[in-house]
């Protein structure tokens, strides 16, 4: 059986755009046993990190995960043997979960931000069972929030996917080896195809020779629609459906609502690009990079510099191009509007750059409510949202009828998007229709979490 | 008289897509005098090269210097005081210039790669002159090739831009301070505007109050194309004219004289891009990226690592997206085809990748003659050029006239293109005519340095 | 209530000549709660290790450790809360106790070489009891080989001194604060003085006012003589005794049995300078280096380099002066002769030198069993010791009566001294006898452990 | 003919504790040409700033320096060919020299700390004359205060000890190497035995096959007394004289004329320690030591730490042993008093540490003048010595007659010691006399600069 350590090592990489906090690897080998890493990336990069430790890790068999929360895998030695688990999840339930595991005089080693780390949560809800698909069938059921997993043992590595398949697993193929991947940009480069989307509460497991299904999946889905709006690499498909193109068809739809008369469409680098392309391509209106990214030098702003220093990163990185800029009419397309400080300073520094009009278009609705069941969500506590403070104005009062601000037709809504594009100093602003962003997505409405367009959810 | 430490600091990082191996800094201070840092910047970035030394610097006048060949800037003690000199410089004569020197008693305390340091000579033949203008334009009239050159003293600092401006130098200003600068890219973040384009032969200099034209510029100018086709950063300006726009106009030529259909256009990143957006917006065919660059992590590959491990980088960086690829035909532009090894392996991937069609567009005609008179230049040794290749395997011998493949309506033209299309697999490939690009360009035709395209040139 | 950062950072680092591999850090303070980290000191000093993370963490109260083995301290959450723990061990019941535990249930989330992390283990124990002092005598009861532990709560330490003694806890106090320690070399630099010697297997604990015990100690008491002969830093004392003054007494007793002329006394940098200069006071022979260590860059040789790169530290650390060794006799004195590797190559280089006798002292008697009890002993494994390769050569068969090597006025025990004495190149070879090393420390026989020189012990 | 770049490299960092700022090496292979690299050491080890580019070095020849100056080896180009030249100088009429050169219309391209580079002077001094012969002798009739050199040329190493031997240059030999040296230390561990001390102002040159003297020794000579009183390494030798040796003489001649009645002799670390053996070995009062330094992790403190961490370093590094000093009295050896300060605060803690009796002796008469000849001089500006301070309080003027003080026997001379004995808190104070100091030096008087102590000079 081949070594795999250079393809969990890669493809580990390959999901550094979803963390910047914290990174681990666990191999197992006959000979070596289970090896493992963890190491803070706040400061340098993941390859940096660990590429000094990779001579000293062989294994048939490997798991790797950058995370923005706990530190992770955990490798737990039990009745069942010893396994390592990596996990994306939001346990809401966790204070009362702990204390059932104490209850049972469970103890818990490891610490993650002064709390409990809640992988070696999983890890003690796995071992309470009898086997590893009963485990995971336990922490499915268990758990509040969201939660998909990987189980790596001394044969195979188990994957669980959550209940509500809202966070992916992807199983990827090529001659002698199989794996399991959050974004499958992970896997051409590595040689992987794409064999099978698993379905949400999915249970199965890999080895070199192939993948077993042990669960089916779930009738229900509430896949979150950030993963092809935002989150995902341009590159990467979740349930079949590729990121880039889904914001072609997000760009696509603006544009067909649109009528604006514009010198050059661009896109709010980067999450605005794939959105922009598609409404250029639709429109005619000539695509232009009215900023470039000084990539050569400011590839990314580690965390732990000071607020200082992150404000000049972001002023430094993004080049305007007054040749383009100057005494013309712009649209920008980009993902969301979260806070909207960040494009208020971009209006800023097009005004100043001699723009004559900024059209802004946004791929998704207005965020009006906080997720509650991921940790990586764009849609936070609600009370810094843009729609929030524009609402706050409105109505002066902290409780209201939330639901009129999500319905695109009512005069509420206007109000809204206008005290919004006021703030940001735009010329004007339009949000996509949430049925025109289910229809750029591609899956059936109930398919998709909404929760933070219009606060539909069920768990 | 404000310090001027971070302006050049974050000026001169600005200019690091132009050089990996060496970069400077020197300052004048009253307090201090001249002080100054050269570093290798192979290992890391400029910026973590340098920003600890940051807080000893402190200067009202400084500079800074990115170089692929000598350490720079060399600080000189004479008889015209000290002073600091920069360069950006082919010297095609230094042996003789080196023996003149040392015939005079000059000896070269500097080295560079085994040989005398190029600024060094610069310095020192300043240094034969009565005052900094003389000295100047002593360095024009002995060196043959190019030099375009800064001088610092402790009042102000002289530019002096090669005398047939093949490379260029341009003032900017801003409240209380002048700077000048290889790229205008420069200037926006620093609160800098685009104040002076210097001429060809012309010597000024700065201070904090203005700039001051010290000997006219010469009438004729031979500047380098490839600054807007492939040099540049996109947001930068050479006589007055944008990259990325004239970049949008070679894309829009190629496409008035093209009549391919395709499912998409792309440009080969990043040299491609500006081309592709242009061609794009011209022909109404959807502008997408095939390829996605995974900045996050592999942001440049440094220089003194291993062959082995700069072919990874170059696989790893960019991951192809099926999605769009698969089954479709595209229109792919890039700047120029130098050996075409880099591009043969792009063609392979996108096969493999799965794509139907492959039909490539060059924003400039076909490199048949090596530079003589840049260090930098796309068209070096003329014996690994694609075209000679081609030409190579048409005639089977070493002598050939090589106007006829500067002719794009030769026949021996067609055939060394159609050879270069079959070596690198592609369904179709076409050059842009040089009348088109020295009209996306801009400039009169004989302002325009086209040598590497049709040997033409005057010293 | 102050803060003890730089207290116990200062105060662990000044552990550092006891361990190479890991190091770690908590502290708790009622804002921020448990922090700690843990760190790899293979590569770097566990200050450089450490010292970025230092203005992070604040506590008044605040454990660290040194450790060639697991990764410590260990952070729990259970039923009696949360709580670091630290151990100095050896458990030779590990497999069993880790049976007992995943019977219970009880998962281990830690891994150490492949294996539990033991510290892991002990606070598993300690948290199946009702309180932290029934805890700890669980660990005391359960556990054979040896362990002295220390751990944090929210409120304070407690200290467990392992039941018989072998390695020590010592109290230190200064205004405000107190301090437990296994070297009181920690106290003075810190403004701590030697407050109480905590005694075989008491149990305390230790707030910012005082020390209360909680178990008296044992009668009975097996410290290990090493600490004083060979692992103590010379300044600290360990049951009132200090290391240096020891070693003088080691030496004098070496000189009061010995009547060879030499020109100079010479330690083995840096084991036997303390045993050479208590030889030269007591028989006025000159005290000199004939060896000194060039301590500017070679300060340590880090672990994971290549043992060629280890040999070249070994060679190059040590300078010889040709002009005290050239035509001398010296007598040199080492702690004790391992497998005498070392020993043999250093009278090699002074034979290189022009030495004319080398006359060896060693201060303690010949090892001739293998420890049990702790991690860190000089006797590990007896295969390789000199002392078996000599009787192996006299006997040549496996099984033989020990007792009779350790006996030094037996014949055999002289014919094994004769053959270390030829195999090292000695001129002569003298060893301590056992009661003059008891008497040197200067406790009762029945409390120190001899076992690595006669083979006797008790558990 | 074999490569040396070990054998510099590692002769090189044995130099390493005469300086701490700036290193250089440089080689010379056919292959390859000239090679040279220098870093500052300010923040790292040498060994580790060059351990990096060794691999890129191939060299039969080849030349390393540590310096606390210039950046060093400059190379040169010049009508003599290219060589390199490192020096160990102090030019007190570089100005002059300056101006020569400038007139002479030789600019200086390099800069030290804001001045010109005194070894490209150096160089450019040579580089005047025909051959290099000739060219150092140029050198040594120059330069007023002293310098000696080695200049590297493709072919052999030209060496030019100062006029009046100031400082050292001894040759080394092994099988097929020659090899010059400041310090002999640096050749036992690298194979070389020492073959000949080059006299003052002796030119000679090396190759693989031997050393040829060019230029016959002056008769005169300087050579300052403190190469074996304090600077030289313990192992290395001058003259013949080897340091360690001369210390132990020095301690010795003031136990020939002392009679304090004292508990234990203790050298102050590292300086007092030869000079408190030879003290210890002749009065037969017990050597011991009061203070461990803590080397596992305090080997260096870096310079550009702040003031703050360097006053720490100096506190923690050294462990004060409770055990040897408590109601003790103690002798204490020393090289020599500079300003006091560092002694004053050891003296302080010997109190706190409960000491009975400090007596402090002193390896050298008082420093009354400082040094014109040498950069690296213990005896610096005399404003801060503490004999300065001490004359200054007992006549409050600026002008005295030195002599006085010079003179052990004189009244002011005894009150200026008592002055300083009681502004250090001591309870005895001795310095030794100058006549026993050059005998135990063992060198002609007229061949010791004795200038710091008496004030006696020539040039």
């Amino acid at each position: 059986m081949g070594d795999c350590v250079n393809d969990v090592f890669y493809g580990t990489d390959y999901h550094s755009h979803l963390g910047t906090k914290r990174a681990g690897l666990a191999f197992y080998s006959k000979e070596a046993g289970f090896q493992r890493a963890i190491h803070s990336i706040e400061n340098s990069y993941f390859r940096n990190k660990f590429e000094d430790e990779l001579p000293a890790f062989n294994g048939h068999i490997g798991l790797g995960v950058i995370s923005d929360t706990e530190a992770q895998p955990v490798v737990m030695t039990s009745h069942l043997g010893r396994f390592a688990v990596a996990t994306v999840s939001k346990i809401v339930n966790i204070k009362e979960l702990e204390k059932r595991c104490i209850d049972k005089q469970y103890g818990f080693s490891e610490m993650s931000m002064g709390n409990i780390n809640p992988t070696e949560l999983v890890a003690k809800l796995i071992a309470e069972e009898k086997d590893f698909v009963s485990g995971i069938r336990n922490v499915q059921e268990l758990i509040q929030g969201s939660c998909s997993l990987m189980v790596m043992t001394s044969d195979c590595i188990y994957i669980g996917r959550d209940k509500l398949g809202r966070t992916p697993i992807v199983i990827g193929k090529k001659g002698g080896a199989f794996a399991a991947s959050f974004e499958t940009c992970a896997f051409p480069n590595l040689g992987y195809e794409t064999f099978h989307y698993a379905g949400p509460g999915e249970i199965g497991k890999i080895t070199a020779d192939g993948y077993t299904k042990l669960k089916e999946p779930n009738d229900q889905m509430q896949v979150c629609a950030f993963l092809w709006v935002y989150y995902g690499f341009p590159t990467s498909s979740y349930e079949g459906i590729n990121v880039d193109e889904c914001r072609h068809r997000c760009g696509e739809a603006l544009a067909k609502n649109d009528s604006v008369n514009a010198d050059f469409v661009a896109g709010i680098p980067d999450s605005g690009v794939g959105h922009a392309t598609g409404y250029a391509n639709f429109t005619h209106i000539p695509y232009k990079r009215p900023y470039s990214k000084y990539t050569p030098t400011w590839p990314r702003s580690f965390m732990p510099q000071s607020q200082a220093q992150r404000d000049l990163v972001a002023t430094m990185k993004l080049i305007p191009n007054t040749a383009v800029i100057k005494n013309q009419s712009g649209v920008f397309l980009d993902d969301s509007i979260v806070r909207g400080t960040q494009l208020k300073d971009n209006v800023k520094d097009l005004r100043k750059a001699g723009i004559r009009e900024v059209h802004m278009r946004i791929a998704c609705p207005p965020l009006t409510y906080p997720c509650p069941f991921l940790n990586f969500s764009r849609s936070r506590s609600n009370m810094d949202l843009a729609t929030y403070i524009a609402m706050h104005e409105l109505e002066g009062k902290e409780e209201r009828d939330m639901a009129v601000y999500s319905n695109p037709d009512s005069e509420e809504y206007k109000q809204m998007v206008e005290r919004i594009r006021l703030r940001l100093g735009l010329d004007s602003l339009k949000f996509q229709r949430l049925e025109d962003l289910i229809e750029a997505i591609g899956l059936p409405k109930d398919k998709i979490c909404t929760h933070c367009f219009n606060g539909s959810s069920y768990f």
